[in-house]
């Protein structure tokens, strides 16, 4: 099957945890809105969003075509490709975890996008200026501290440190984590030089995941889109204490 | 199987949409923390959260044991619900659509309880006031009418009004979707008062789930939780616009 995934060009943002799972998969797939003509670009994508006739229209962006399904919210593509691409355990328990650990990273993602965007999402950064800086020291101090450790422990439980987050091979909640790490590195530099000494089993899962064959190719091509300021993970001095 | 739901004792907050699901199937589950004695309580739940050795454990409540499985994130203890209990459609793409409206449900919970706490969860909202004020704005005039008209617009997709979202029987997104109509009536009445008249369809299902006998008759128990000022719909008149 010939995927189809939609999300904004410009940005890595939510389309990035697709995107690192496809690569990974190694399975070919049309990023629509980055393509030129008049069978891509951003309105292309605009089309399923405004059309109220659409059974199982998506919310918002990233949303993948599966043949005749249309799939939104990250999660739950996720969820969709694990299973078909030997991205996830075979054991409902670890389907389980997994899908667990990934709507974690989730409400992560979306505590990482407030922080500069604390009042709304339609005012400009510069127009919270003030709400976000006050909002960013707790997320420096609480939130960040408290998800990384969760997550180290979640690499070493029962007391032994595992390679992958669901035990010996990895899945796709791993190129999650890899993005995660990657971009807090990007938008919080003093704080992550300051924390992960405290956390070497996420930092060990960054690197192994980043040496992978198919992502290493990937980060390597220009399908790879940098971190910059208009995506969740943004560089606000500012914001990094 | 008999489960076991933990969560906070005293509010609805997002252990309700799991309530529901159990109650509609009509399943017996034990409400852990709000069991007095020994083995109940708040300590009993914090048990597992505290746990570093625990092989998937939970970030947050709420979390379901079911048999061996600790099955945390709202949208997966519904997902893994769903199917055993016939609370969703039998065909993958009916599933796929049930868990892409619960997360955008989870999604709308999320800026629902923001609204009141803009800057930190560790304040309280005294101390945030200010901040929220400005939030509940955009909120009120942007977020309701953008999540509601676009959940209006999953009931009739195709052009037909649907009596549930996934066709003709009911699923737990609709137990979800009843849930977050009354939270939403409760924590904006204005705001809701002005904008009912735009989504009919979301006022017919959420009489259509409340009067379903299994949960006519948990409304009508102690096990239902009213709303109050403490969970994720609280009702602050000066952010009620």
């Amino acid at each position: 099957m010939r995927y189809e995934l939609y999300y904004w060009p410009s940005i890595p943002g939510r389309g990035e945890f697709v995107r690192l799972a496809l690569e990974e998969a190694g399975v070919t797939y049309i990023d629509v809105a980055r393509r030129s003509g008049r069978s891509g670009g951003v309105p292309a994508m605009e089309r399923f969003l405004d059309d109220a006739k659409l059974a199982g229209a998506p919310f918002a962006p990233p949303f993948l075509r599966a043949g005749k399904l249309i799939i939104a919210q990250t999660a739950n593509i996720l969820l969709y490709l694990g299973p078909r691409h030997d991205l996830v355990p075979r054991s409902e328990a670890g389907r389980v975890w997994v899908n667990q650990l990934q709507l974690t990273i989730a409400d992560f993602v979306v505590e990482i996008h407030d922080v500069h965007h604390p009042i709304a999402a339609s005012l400009y950064y510069e127009q919270q200026k003030e709400e976000a800086r006050r909002r960013s020291k707790y997320f420096r101090t609480e939130r960040i501290p408290k998800f990384l450790s969760y997550f180290e422990q979640a690499l070493s439980a029962g007391g032994r440190r595992r390679h992958y987050l669901a035990g010996a091979t990895r899945s796709y909640a791993d190129l999650s984590m890899f993005q995660l790490v990657a971009g807090l590195r990007y938008a919080f530099p003093r704080t992550m030089q300051e924390l992960e000494p405290d956390c070497p089993g996420l930092v060990g899962l960054h690197d192994r995941i980043a040496e992978r064959p198919n992502i290493a190719a990937y980060l390597a091509s220009p399908r790879r889109i940098a971190f910059n300021q208009d995506g969740i993970f943004r560089y606000y001095p500012e914001l990094d204490g």
